[in-house]
């Protein structure tokens, strides 16, 4: 699909669009709002309808500061000088020159002086994960996420004008590739057979005679925006004159109804082997002799009545599918891969975070308001929290402690007690509305304070009031 | 079932049995044989079709000698003084008193005057995997498992006059005690629920009020035999008047449909996955709002459809269950558990393990037999080897160079190549027929005799002719 | 020893003198001079003269701000509020009451809500590693590792008026306990016997009855410091009207000549067995009746000759200690170890971190200067760079690029070329002094430059002459 | 040395040696005789004085018989077909033609056929510790154990006439080449360089002319020996007319005074570090200016003080070495490496491995004495035991339950209780005597009983007295 008239698309810039959501209660309405406006025109639903996993697209604005305060190459270069960004970790120097890609990255800290020699010297500059490092790309990516349900991820690409610094290939993600200075040339092809599409695993680097003709060849300036799906071969050379700066956001890695299965099929047949005994009976005695590789040809009737036997199983085997449970594991690896939120002023001040507990004047100064029977209380955030039982215990998995960087720390949770698990399940679900503590609808009030409590403290909660009080 | 008239059954005695299946072609009809006399006068067909995996069943001979030469006391007195036994991993010292469970094994070597001073003060003592010290039981486990195609194992128990060794438990194997000498009071009791039908793990020890009555009590004495299926309790103790030695066959552990499926469903999603995109397509964007534990009471119709799903991608997979690779994996694992072959002396003469080649008078004397167009050959034993695929290459599994210490190494393989793998298909399929090298179907005669080279220096063959030849 | 007047003691605030370190030319001088102030009116030479490693020390100023700007709970709750502390990781939470010494930590982030409420409850706040989370704790330290040559950690504790956090007990390190608000009453012990002066590793939790009477007791206020050694047993409490702030910074944990020796034995072990057949000839055939502890008693002259045969064998050891190579090891973990350097505003800009070159107007601006013949040269920092031999090739471990927090990256290094070893080391000597390049005594011009260039794109160098050319 | 005159030396055949050695009592006896007959006419004395360690030895006996009985070819022939020899395990096949060594073992099993078609073929086979399959080597080498107070070991090579199997290499052992059938060409070398003389690993292979001319060049035949030291380079071949079969009998690998050094100086740091303050006092602030490799051409005076105080600490470190300790892990590790000892008629009859406790006649019949106040009671051996202590425990390690295969199992030891230590140790010196039970000077007389029963139940004691009683 290509979205391109010769007018100018207009739409308001990014950090006011980041302020804007604030002003939006429920967080997926969030999302859905700054996902209107990374395809605006599209519409998210004709997009997701039309689109999605089926075929690319192509959005030209003539409008190249549409994306502007995203991330930019001066931005770049802050970050090399103010952090700690290491070649071969956080940054990639490549080349695809003459038909052969190259990584040229040296041992240590990537530096200005030494990165820019690399760029002038025609190598293209990826910065992995910039969202650790840019906290616009953070609050990005960590509001987008909510709509997705599968971590979103990225990654920018610098490359000098006239250069390629990638041969092509295809990739397990979705695919937006947002331009954000100057211009690149794309050419996007079909996926070469049926197994390729929406692949589990990326590609090889192919050559130009084994991937055939594009199906979209187009020149993406600042401010246009490419999408395409998992297993659509694409490469993208600079022209003589022009630089080139994107980012490319991707999701739904690892994300398909086979993943879920993966988790289902242990499960179910745990479950069977517990609740029905043909599943236990013992195999016949000599199935051996005419099943197994050695037998295929063999032309034997007891092969078919094996072959359904094992049918006839698979299929009640779906009866005691625990599709919840195995949702859960998703989910629970979901808020790991998750960014943590970035809060909002209002966010903050309403939650422990920004809790008036400080050092002042030699001693402790507290004006929090005390959670209490008439506080009204709500999830932090629609998608940050998830209950899942594991043994004997229920655990509440989050994501507002995980580091930036993916996966550096463990998994986050905390058990919840039994007494408590209502009443947690039911703040959950009421997202949201703020609920007043008394109005838990289980437990005595101080067990719906004591939850209230903990929660808060975990920084899970936001409440109605201002925490400020005066005493 | 009780097959028990007052009149003595009568039978050969062991040795001879043994020594008759020599006369018996096929190997898996010598497994027949021997189980037919094991359960006489029960017909195995009989009992595979009303008793076995559905209850006990017990046969009395009055005939004290029936089982004679399979195992004695006194054979068990040999193997302390002439092997190295280690309590704790050949040897248990237990005892059962007063509804307490305990076991005495001290650390080391098992030499008789320490055995047979806890057997005097009341204890009970458990011989594991007599297979491995005795022949016979060697010879009659390994001659059982091609019966069964399930790895067949045994423990012998001598037990002191008025006590009893092991509390009420269930196995999870099917277990035929074998009554060697003395008596036992045997009490056997129905599986306590429904799960616990055919089990896929041992209980643990109960205590007399958790297991209700017995369904069959009976003194078993030597000569008799006593059947149950996984599952059902059971307990024996010696009456006051005498000891008692009986061992136990054992086999179907984790032989289930169960267990097949363990197998079979990995590799179905392997290959859904590969050729089949519907399994590829991305899961709901807000499938986490709806599904999952904490959602199991939401009335919303996405749940039913996404259940539906689930179960849609469950039965659509059944399509695509490898089947014969996964038998092939059980067979695999099937041919490590096994007890190597006890040739006979026939057998062993005409095969490589009695080849004519050996050391005399300061040189090597050859009288063999050369492989050549006219030898006629077959596989030495109809379930010694399986020809498995394994990523490119092709490996013939083979049980010939076990141990009979069960796993004591790895599994033993040797790589086929591909232009000899029909011809040893048809070797496999030929069984128990003789082939003259020059009639199997494929290759060149010079690879028809490489790879019945290959195979008979394996010990895998047997010739018709006698290999010695006097040159 | 105790520094006390009645007389108010003065000295410069501590970021000027921070300042000010960035005049001296040679960054060991700059240790020295902070140390100074640390102590003063106590002489550094003084110092480790008389009182080092031997006997505590108190220095009572009368001047509470003398330390002010090292630390305050000012910072430590904006650190709470700003940072990723996590209890149990980087903050304690102690209390010590009834002679019960008790940790308070809950899992996962330390927000002040929570951490302020603990305080209020008497429990006592150690942050573990503050230089992670303060610039000027950071700076402090690692201009003071330059003296000690071992790496110097810290600890804040934070106690609340009438509390105390910790049991009696003694470190493993060197400890300078500099109190920052607030008042504390400290007693200080002698090691309990002579196994526990210096010793290596800290002590238990001691009870008061079995640490004897203190030999030191004083109540420390803002801008004193207390000195003991390690082995010394210690506690401190707070009177009831003041709470007490402390940062403890320490130093020599394991770095004594055993921890030398453990690096030169099996070294020279190594070389003796190489270069001494008298090492590798064999034992007496009839050591094992004489010699081992069941024969420590028996009368028997092989004894003596065996035992001095050790002797003579372990005194002749020491002429084949490779004691420089030894060294060596222990300098690179302590490069391991160290913080990274802060940089003054003159080293920055006169190296590559702060090398004009950067992305502005839509390309890369580059006003920085090439190394060149001329260009004065010289190592960063006197302490930063270690050349080490491993196996055969040649590695310059280095410090500049450490994480601030201990350890949580793999020590850092580059390969140096054998033609540039002499070169390397070269700079290394004559620190503190520039070199042109072109006077680098080795190599050819080509050489030299490269080895500068290669050694001031690490960020190891600093040029005399301004990096900002305008071409 | 070479013993050569043109006489004949005959000697008792083998098997009436091992008989006669049971007459002698102590087994350090038993095995200086044995080793007596091996070299004779060599005196053992003049052996160790003069040869052992120093160079080699040749012993020419014109008495082909000599040997006759400790393993011939037509043994290694029965072992093939009644044993589980694998290739690569137990067995090597191997070839050195034209300055090229190859090893040609396939997988698995190694058969007669197949052995003896590789023999034909020219191949050379060595059979790694034949002590496993052969009763009279496991008997041979467990008696000579005891004289090295080393691990014993062996290999057998048999060579085609015409043929060499090896190239020219020296070992990590003392050889003993005890030639068995046919004859070989033998080449002896000097260590090429000081380093090499007594080596603590083996060479590479090496080609003719980087080894010089050989000091020794015989044709060793049947009834011959030949000894050389670890380093000295050798190579045998056969001549056209004569296949050649021979047993190497080794010692002495990693048995020097520097694996002694191994233990001693890590246990003798501990002791230091404990009792003197002089190695815990921290190093020099700046030693890390003048010490290092990259300043060993510095001209200060520290360098030589710092030296000279290693220097000191490493002369002061022997004073703590606890070299009894250190012994102790040697011969831990040596109980672990022997091959368990080979009863003697008269031994089993008087240990608990032949009491005549037995199963007969339906019940368990006990003729056995009882230990009590006047059994006289003795180690079994000389060498098969030592007290340990390790940590707060005290362990007998020992080696009658080894098994024959090396390291096979892990070390075995029993716990001794305190209050037993002084009786074993008693028991221990006092071999080769007997001790009456009562007459253990330490414990009450129910505490003797029990400690002689412990071990004679372990298989540890030989009664003086028959165990056989009627009763």
């Amino acid at each position: 699909d290509v979205e391109s008239s010769s007018k100018q698309h207009v739409g308001p810039p990014l950090l006011s669009v980041l302020q804007d959501l604030g002003k939006i209660q429920n967080s997926r309405d969030r999302a859905v709002t700054l996902f209107e406006w990374l395809l605006s025109p599209i519409k998210p639903a004709d997009f997701f309808r039309d689109i999605w996993e089926k075929k690319p697209a192509l959005i030209k604005r003539h409008n190249n500061s549409y994306y502007s305060g995203l991330f930019s190459t001066s931005e770049f270069d802050r970050i090399l000088r103010d952090d700690n960004v290491q070649f071969g970790v956080n940054l990639d120097v490549t080349s695809y020159t003459d038909g052969k890609r190259e990584t040229h990255n040296p041992p240590g800290r990537a530096l200005p002086l030494v990165v820019w020699d690399y760029f002038r010297n025609g190598c293209s500059l990826r910065l992995l994960n910039p969202q650790a490092f840019s906290h616009t790309v953070w609050n990005f990516l960590s509001v987008l996420q909510e709509l997705f349900g599968s971590m979103v991820g990225s990654n920018t690409y610098l490359t000098p004008a006239g250069t390629q610094g990638f041969a092509p290939h295809y990739d397990d993600i979705e695919a937006f590739v947002v331009q954000l200075e100057g211009k690149k040339h794309w050419r996007v092809y079909k996926p070469r057979q049926k197994s390729e599409h929406l692949p589990q695993i990326s590609s090889v680097n192919f050559s130009d005679e084994h991937i055939g003709d594009p199906i979209l060849e187009t020149v993406l300036e600042a401010g246009d925006l490419l999408y395409f799906p998992r297993g659509f071969i694409h490469q993208g050379h600079c022209l003589p004159d022009a630089h080139s700066l994107h980012i490319t956001v991707s999701s739904y890695q690892k994300h398909s109804w086979i993943n879920l299965l993966e988790k289902v099929l242990p499960a179910a047949l745990k479950v069977a082997a517990e609740e029905d005994v043909e599943f236990r009976k013992g195999l016949p005695l000599d199935y051996m002799d005419y099943m197994g590789v050695q037998n295929t040809d063999l032309d034997d009737q007891r092969r078919g009545i094996f072959i359904q036997k094992v049918h006839t199983l698979m299929t009640k085997l779906a009866d005691y599918a625990p599709v919840d449970a195995a949702v859960d594991q998703k989910a629970k690896e979901f808020l790991h891969d998750c960014l943590p939120p970035v809060l909002t002023p209002a966010e903050k001040s309403h939650s422990v975070y920004g809790a008036p507990v400080t050092w002042e004047d030699g001693r402790v100064q507290d004006n929090a308001l005390q959670i209490g029977k008439d506080t009204r209380i709500r999830i932090l955030r629609g998608g940050i929290a998830r209950l899942c039982s594991e043994g004997d215990s229920c655990l509440l998995y989050y994501s507002t402690d995980n580091p930036r960087v993916y996966h550096q720390e463990e998994p986050k949770s905390i058990e919840i007690d039994f007494e408590h698990v209502d009443a947690v399940e039911y703040l959950l679900h009421s997202y949201p509305q703020y609920v007043a503590v008394q109005n838990i609808p289980s437990g005595t009030l101080d067990e719906k304070i004591t939850v209230a409590t903990i929660l808060f403290e975990k920084g899970l909660l936001t409440t109605k009031e201002s925490l400020n009080v005066t005493r």
